[in-house]
């Protein structure tokens, strides 16, 4: 039985996330029963999500319990498989957690999905073509609801969600507006992602200079917003949206990390009769086979071109999940374990 | 031609209103014209949504303008008709303003409407049975959309809103809750509008006080919450919402003058899954007969048995909108000018 490093959740954080939460553990990995399979992880991706997961508070998922492996989606392939379902070699999408191997029982339902690689590369099903890319066609299209030649705008623009985002934007006739951190993701946002522009939220002290330069960027105002980051950004397009706008809320990620963030300008609710709306992804798996569809075609056809953050090795996860909370990451964070 | 005496908007609010900012003038009415009636005004109605219109700001509806009479909703009686449509003694809804008489052009649609007050008195035009009626009606038919059995809350429960809401929620079969300022406002809340529990904001310092409160008044959560007050005590029920939510934003009173008050917890809206939509009645006037008529059903039943706070002459309608917007009215705020 192979060697399997695994990173468990040892303490929970108090304010700020930190390296000391997780710890590094080594072991083997268990003999299979009948029925289960021997993944070995290629990718670990992290998501912003987790960090709600290690603080013991009401959420709507259940807390990573403490002393467990932390959990997280992975692809990898079938090294030894006591299921007919899946045979070694299988190229596989799992919530493998953060470890190098996983020991699956193949028939639980949802548990493991074969994925074809020849069109669509393997870590992409952890990002534009999985969970990320399927959130941002949830809350482009359920809620959202664009028409052509309407604005819209994300912020987060340049990361897993965002980059899905712009290109369903663009596929549907729409403006589409980024807002990410710095001049390099800005450009990348515009030139390699297709989006009509974006707006470098670190130029601006407040949300009101960043709202003027939304106003710029969106002369026919904000018809929908997709949220992944709360705080002074969502304010700022907040001042900006047209009557009867629409927000999806996906992350606060501002706020993830200690004190809550408040909206300054509830208020805009009333006056600009918008509908603000929270969802998981998770909770609306029946639009999943038309989002998966849709985003793999477009990853095909050239239209969706998403960039990835390759951290080396399970030893460098903890340090790679702190910087995506504070947006060192530059596309889908991911960690490759072979 | 008898004597009108007007209160005029004499200059824009900087910070908090006072009545400073309002002119009362004395002039005759001019000869009616082919086509006009003129109406003497029994009561004018004060409305939250005034305040809003005294700034000078972006706002859902046109500023009123300096100079001219404060606009607002009155009923009263015809006392002399050019036009086919009505004749002396007519009972009649419209948008007279913060005056005694108006000339009004009759066959423009949607100015005058004879009301019946077989059934309904006079003054519910303006409350129960009038805008503000349909304002609780719409926000809990159309957006918070309950089940039976459902727990509902509505702010400002003891006000024209706040009753009809709870008049509707039992209709339906809810849990009504209410929030109110006072002893005596949550006794009538429960004692005389039939809701299940009232909740005294005064009597807590803050959110998590309020919140806690609510546990015990809502032991299944809130899954519907009608919005008219912001700040505070849209953050204690913010905290009691259970997933998937629905909040109807109709009015954030206490921001309207001054500083806006901001949403504490945003998060909630990803965390709960919330729905939080803001509307403006006006802009459905589709719902309007239905919604007229289930209200005027409710008062003939006896189910909804709203009260009022009247002022005595048009010359009071400053103090009594002021202390409208302070919570010192106790139900629907009108003015009697006769």
């Amino acid at each position: 039985m192979p060697t399997n490093r695994q990173f468990l959740l040892d303490s929970r954080p108090q304010g700020a996330a930190s390296a000391a939460n997780f710890k590094l553990v080594t072991g083997e990995t268990p003999p299979l029963q009948e029925g289960q399979v021997l993944v070995r992880h290629h990718y670990l991706s992290l998501d912003p999500y987790m960090r709600g997961r290690m603080d013991d508070a009401k959420n709507y998922a259940a807390p990573q319990p403490l002393g467990q492996v932390m959990q997280g989606g992975t692809v990898g392939e079938v090294v030894e498989s006591r299921s007919p379902r899946f045979q070694a070699g299988d190229k596989v999408l799992g919530q493998g957690g953060w470890q190098e191997y996983s020991v699956v029982d193949a028939e639980q339902k949802g548990a493991l999905r074969k994925v074809d690689t020849s069109q669509v590369p393997l870590s992409y099903y952890l990002g534009a073509v999985g969970m990320p890319g399927v959130t941002a066609w949830y809350g482009l299209e359920k809620i959202i609801r664009p028409q052509a030649g309407k604005t819209v705008v994300v912020s987060a623009a340049a990361g897993a969600v965002g980059s899905a985002f712009g290109a369903l934007a663009k596929a549907r006739g729409c403006r589409a507006v980024g807002i990410a951190g710095g001049p390099d993701k800005c450009r990348y946002v515009v030139d390699d992602l297709g989006f009509d522009a974006c707006l470098d939220y670190k130029q601006h002290p407040d949300a009101g200079s960043l709202s003027k330069a939304l106003k710029q960027a969106c002369p026919d105002g904000v018809d929908g917003y997709f949220e992944n980051v709360g705080g002074m950004v969502m304010d700022a397009v907040m001042l900006r949206m047209n009557p009867f706008g629409r927000i999806a809320v996906c992350g606060m990620i501002a706020g993830y990390d200690g004190r809550p963030v408040p909206m300054t300008y509830p208020q805009l609710i009333l006056r600009s009769r918008l509908t603000v709306e929270g969802f998981i992804v998770g909770e609306h798996m029946e639009v999943w086979p038309q989002a998966l569809q849709e985003l793999a075609d477009l990853v095909a056809a050239g239209k969706l071109r998403p960039r990835e953050s390759i951290a080396q090795g399970i030893e460098s996860a903890p340090e790679a999940f702190l910087g995506l909370l504070h947006g060192r990451n530059f596309g889908k964070q991911l960690v490759k374990l072979v």
